[in-house]
């Protein structure tokens, strides 16, 4: 049995262990396991479980646990905790991952623990030092081949750092060179991680940190404003259509195939923003490759609309028998993934410019676009040629 | 200057050094890069330059920085060296890095590179031996936390590890727990980020080592296949508008409306999806609680559905003053969105069973879904109340 399995076998049983109310065995249990594992198994209980289970967790982890823990879920279990049972949680924690939970916690709490840092990073500074050869010099024990970290560097670019140079830690200093503390490989893997998921998630209008057990209404809420956005494009895609109502009375075959050309572009565009938005993350654009990417791009959506646009005029002329609207149907789709390439590459230039993140708002600018332009294509020129 | 934007700098210039056919200043700046810069640089440069890059580049340091390329630039540069030029490139390359390159060189150069591994890896194991105590037993330098990952595991399994046991570094065993190798925390770093970017981009069908410079006919004909499945999808909505023609024709305002119920569905489905596909990646469901989630998202549904209608109702009364086709588009509304939350929670847990990648079709199979059932909601009713 492999180690995830195994895993996921002992947390199916302590599953079972707290519906049955076999709390003891239970306790045993959720203690043996890595905080970060305690940690997943609470973002997966629906709350009144959960709260159980938070009740159980040794004293000792429970700080580890909170580390790891989405945002959500973190404030949920904080709201239950007392000042002296914070403090004694957050005890002996690292420095690092204290930092990441300090701004959540209730200000006495704060300063309780602060104090007792005090003490303890002065233990361990001391700690360094006597491990070393009393006659060596320090100059002779610190390593220098490490690039030190500003500490107002951004978190992106801290991650940019630790994977082109391979770092597993650095230290963090301020404008002075006064060494503030150190950043270590782990908190860079859960940055990166997160970052992953923000660009899914946002995509759609979500957030990675939000709990999959939130209470309906709030999550309702929540995904409300994605929608109401989607909302106006549409209507704005049905404005379009209306001024096309002649027309379609007319000839109600366009009515039939309009969803054709805006899905089409809403595909391409798609493919050449998720490729552009890529390289911006990654740096790789510069104003010595844009024209040349962009020509490629173009390129891409010319030879793509030529090719499923004769596909769609055959297969239109053996379903309905007319040559003309499978002749509109391709010529509208060559307009719309030509379109749909220049947008895809560039909206998210653009949108990078003004500041708006573009996996936030990329697709929707996109497909508004190709929705407007696929309509108003297919449409007009049966407008144009049927009538 | 921030370490990232010096790097840009710098590389900026080197491309101007190139563009200039400055060779020799552009050689000595590229040879003061780290391995991964070059690589993201090469990678950013249109296929002659990248050529003349390439050929400057010190063979100290070629092994790395093919480690650190995409596959298929990687490819184009391995094609124009020799057997000679390769083994010289990978020589000291370490065991791990030089394990992921293998594959992709020509069988001869294979070959040569083992048989001068056996000798380096002996000098390496040595290495290890001498640099301890040789008064001390083995079994007391080791370190023996450490759980040995089996070397026929997943990649997903051993990144599941290091994240959460925070490793840094973990061996590798055969069947009879003999070390064969180990793995570090930056390889791990790199499936990460890879993973990510394979989610990001299969959505769009399309594969996070591709070239942005390939040839344009090879980049359009990958893209083509992604169109081809999407214009199915796009003709079945034809086939149930075609249903409805009747009804369009007699109420042309159908025509008008219709994107707008198959858009919200595709928007709230996509939601519920990116939910439960991630979920499902952090094995957070299970028999237990997945009827509880299903529960939620259908609620989130019919509460965003209801919402939405009501506003949909009014907003089409005002524009074209008439109730009715505004109760039909809420209605449907509140149709799709409920079928668009079931979907999202049932198609990735569909495709897992079926051993689909989720993130692949996840979202061609939902909005396929939520446009069949939004038109056919949509114009349904209206063929059966408005007629």
């Amino acid at each position: 049995m492999e180690a995830r399995e195994y895993t996921q076998a002992n947390l199916d049983l302590l599953r079972e262990q707290l519906e049955g109310g076999r709390m003891r065995a239970a306790r045993v249990m959720v203690n043996s396991l890595h905080p970060s594992e305690v940690a997943r198994l609470l973002e997966s209980l629906p709350l009144k479980k959960r709260a159980m289970l938070w009740e159980i967790v040794d004293h000792d982890i429970e700080g580890d646990v909170l580390v790891e823990v989405a945002d959500e879920v973190r404030d949920g279990l904080l709201e239950d905790m007392g000042t002296d049972e914070l403090v004694a949680a957050v005890d002996g924690m690292e420095v690092d991952d204290l930092a990441d939970l300090l701004v959540d916690l209730p200000e006495a709490v704060t300063k309780e623990v602060l104090q007792s840092l005090d003490k303890q990073d002065q233990e361990l500074f001391l700690s360094r030092l006597l491990t070393n050869d009393p006659d060596e010099m320090v100059a002779n024990v610190m390593s220098t081949d490490v690039m030190p970290i500003p500490a107002n560097t951004p978190e992106s670019e801290v991650v940019w750092e630790f994977e082109n140079r391979d770092l597993l830690s650095a230290p963090v200093v301020d404008d002075n060179y006064r060494v503030l503390g150190r950043i270590t490989v782990d908190d860079v893997v859960d940055v990166i991680r997160d970052e992953a998921e923000h660009s899914l998630m946002s995509a759609a209008g979500l957030d990675e940190e939000d709990d999959m057990f939130a209470p309906v209404v709030k999550s309702a809420s929540r995904r409300a404003i994605w929608l109401g956005i989607n909302l106006f494009t549409a209507f704005l895609a049905a404005a379009v259509v209306d001024q096309f109502q002649s027309a379609i009375d007319k000839v109600v075959l366009l009515a039939v195939l309009m969803p054709v050309v805006p899905s089409m572009g809403g595909v391409a565009g798609t493919q050449s923003l998720v490729i552009i938005t890529r390289a911006i993350a990654l740096g790789q654009i510069n104003p010595g490759n844009a024209m040349g990417i962009l020509r490629k791009e173009v390129m891409v959506g010319v030879l793509n609309g030529i090719g499923w646009a004769i596909f769609v005029a055959i297969l239109t002329f053996w379903w309905f028998g007319n040559w003309h609207i499978g002749g509109i149907l391709g010529a509208a789709m060559i307009i719309n993934l030509v379109v749909a390439a220049a947008a895809g590459f560039g909206i998210p230039l653009a949108l990078k410019k003004l500041r708006v993140d573009p996996a936030l708002a990329g697709g929707v600018v996109l497909t508004t676009v190709t929705d407007v332009v696929g309509y108003m294509a297919f449409l007009g020129l049966g407008a144009i040629y049927l009538l």
